[in-house]
C-alpha cells in the first residue's frame, strides 16, 4: 500500500506518492559562492547553472575510450555528476566535489586529480526543489513519478538519497586497445552487483529527447553507498522512501574531445537503439 | 576551368581549389580581449571559444516562434552568428557585433537591442584558418571542398566573403498566433530573392551530425550584402572566388527557452527529414 499526500504548492496533475515538495535554499552542495554582479571566484559565472559534458555518448558508444580531460579540469566544470574514466575503467561518480571510481572488482576509491575521462557529465549542484517519495518503490516507479512532475523538455540534475532494499548496478572492466564498441565491450566485460539493504546516493541526470546522440535521454544515474564500499551504474533498485534533490539547469555545454580517435570516429549513425540496450 | 594550387602547410587529401590555407592571428572580429589568467572583461572566459545557441532548431520547427532573449543579451554570447527573431520575423545575421534583420520585403535593417529572438546561434568569431577557393564555384562545390578539409566531427563558424554572380536567399514573413510548424509557415510565407552580381558575406556554421535535433547538421549560412541592401537565408550561389574564414569551436552551449510554449511543445519526434526540406 502506497502512502500519498497532495501538495498545495504546485499544481501537479498527479500528486500520488509526493510527500513533500518545496523550493529550498540549499547551499550544502555548492562549492562556489556567488559574488555581487553574478561573477564568481572561479570565473564560472556564465556556466554555473549549466550542465557541462566532456565528449558525447555516441563517441563512447563507438569506442572512443580515451579522452584528454583530467579530474582537476573536470572539477572546474562541476562538483556533481557521472561518467567513466579512460579505457572505460569503472564508473565515475562526483559528489560534493569529490570524484569516486567504482571498479569492476566492486571496490570504490576516490581518484587522483591526474586521472582522465573519456566521457563525463557534471554540474555545480544546487537543489531548486526537494521531492520526497514514499511507498513500495522501484527505480521505474521513481522515474514515472518524477516524469509526471518535471518538464519533459527540461534538463535536470538529480541527487536521490535513500535506504535501498535492493540495488543492482554494474561496472565496466577497463578495455585494451584496439577498442571495440561500448556494447561489444560490455557484453563480456561488465560486472553486475546485487546489493541488499544499502544506504547511499544516486547521482545523475534526467535529459530531454533532443539530447539523444550527445547524451542519454531520460534517466541516467550512478550509485554510491554511504560507506563507500559499493556503487556503480544503476540498473534497478527497490526502496520504501527516497529524497530527491532536483537541480534545474538553464542549459547545456558540450566540450569536444580533441584526440585523433574522436576526430576519426564515424558519428553519423544514430546509436539510440544500441544505447537503450546497455542502459 | 578551375584553377588549383596545392598547400604545403597541411596534408589534405584533395587540394584542388585550395588557393591558400594559413593559420592566422585574426583580431578584427574579436570584441573582447583576454586578460592575464584567462579571464575577460565580460566574464566570458569559459565560453569564449564555444558556440552558443538560444533554444533549439526542433522547437522552432515545431512552432515555438517566441523567445525571451533580446539582442542585448545575445551580444554577450557572441559577436557573430545567425538566427531569427520572434514571430520568425525575417532572418538574423550578426557580424562584428552588429545584428541585422533581413525582412520578408527584402530590406535590411540593424535592429535595436530590445528585439528578441526565438532561435539564434552565435560565437565570438576569431578565425583560426583562412581558406581561399577559386574556380567556377557553386554553393555545393564550396561545401564539398570545405567538407574535405574540415573534420566531420568538428564545430565550425564560417565567414565567407566574395563577389557572387548569383545569390538566392529567402526571408520569412512574421507569423501570427496561433502558430503552425515552421515548414507549414514557410510554405506560404517565404520570400525568395534572386540577387545578381552582389558582394557580401555569408555567415554561419558547419555542424556535426550529433547536433541534429538541437541545430542544423551540415552547412547553414545567411547572407548580407556589403551595401546592406540585400541578404537572407542562403539556398544557392555562384562565384568565381571566395575567402573563407574558419573559426574552430571547442564546444557548444545550449540555453533553453524558458517560456510556456517551449515547456509544452512535443520534442520527441525527430524532425530531421522535415528540416532538410526547408534548408
Amino acid at each position: 500500500m502506497m502512502k500519498f499526500f497532495t501538495s498545495r504548492i504546485f499544481p501537479f496533475q498527479n500528486s500520488a506518492l509526493i510527500f513533500l515538495l518545496v523550493p529550498v535554499i540549499f547551499s550544502g552542495c555548492k562549492s562556489t559562492q556567488k559574488q555581487p554582479g553574478g561573477s564568481s571566484a572561479k570565473h564560472i559565472s556564465v556556466q554555473e547553472d549549466f550542465m557541462y559534458q566532456y565528449s558525447i555518448i555516441d563517441a563512447l558508444m563507438a569506442g572512443v575510450f580515451d579522452g584528454d580531460l583530467n579530474m582537476s579540469q573536470l572539477k572546474k566544470k562541476g562538483n556533481f555528476g557521472i561518467g567513466t574514466f579512460n579505457k572505460v575503467d569503472g564508473e565515475l561518480l562526483m559528489d560534493q566535489g569529490r570524484v569516486y571510481k567504482i571498479s569492476y572488482d566492486g571496490s570504490v576509491k576516490e581518484v587522483p586529480d591526474s586521472d582522465s575521462t573519456s566521457a563525463a557529465f557534471v554540474k555545480f549542484f544546487k537543489a531548486d526543489t526537494i521531492i520526497h517519495l514514499k511507498g513500495n518503490l522501484t527505480y521505474e516507479a521513481v522515474q514515472e513519478q518524477l516524469a509526471k512532475i518535471l518538464n519533459p523538455n527540461g534538463i535536470y540534475a538529480l541527487r536521490i538519497a535513500g535506504n535501498f532494499t535492493t540495488m543492482t548496478t554494474r561496472a565496466a572492466r577497463p578495455a585494451k586497445p584496439p577498442y571495440t564498441s561500448l556494447p561489444d565491450h560490455l557484453k563480456v566485460n561488465q560486472a553486475v552487483f546485487n546489493l541488499t539493504n544499502t544506504k547511499g546516493i544516486c547521482d545523475g541526470f534526467l535529459l530531454p529527447p533532443y539530447l539523444a546522440r550527445t547524451n542519454v535521454p531520460g534517466f541516467h544515474l550512478h550509485y554510491l553507498a554511504d560507506d563507500r564500499k559499493a556503487g556503480g551504474h544503476i540498473f534497478s533498485f527497490t526502496t520504501s522512501s527516497v529524497t530527491v534533490e532536483v537541480d534545474i539547469a538553464k542549459g547545456f555545454t558540450i566540450e569536444n574531445n580533441t584526440n585523433n580517435e574522436f576526430r576519426n570516429v564515424n558519428l553519423k549513425p544514430d546509436r539510440g537503439a544500441e544505447l537503450r540496450k546497455i542502459e
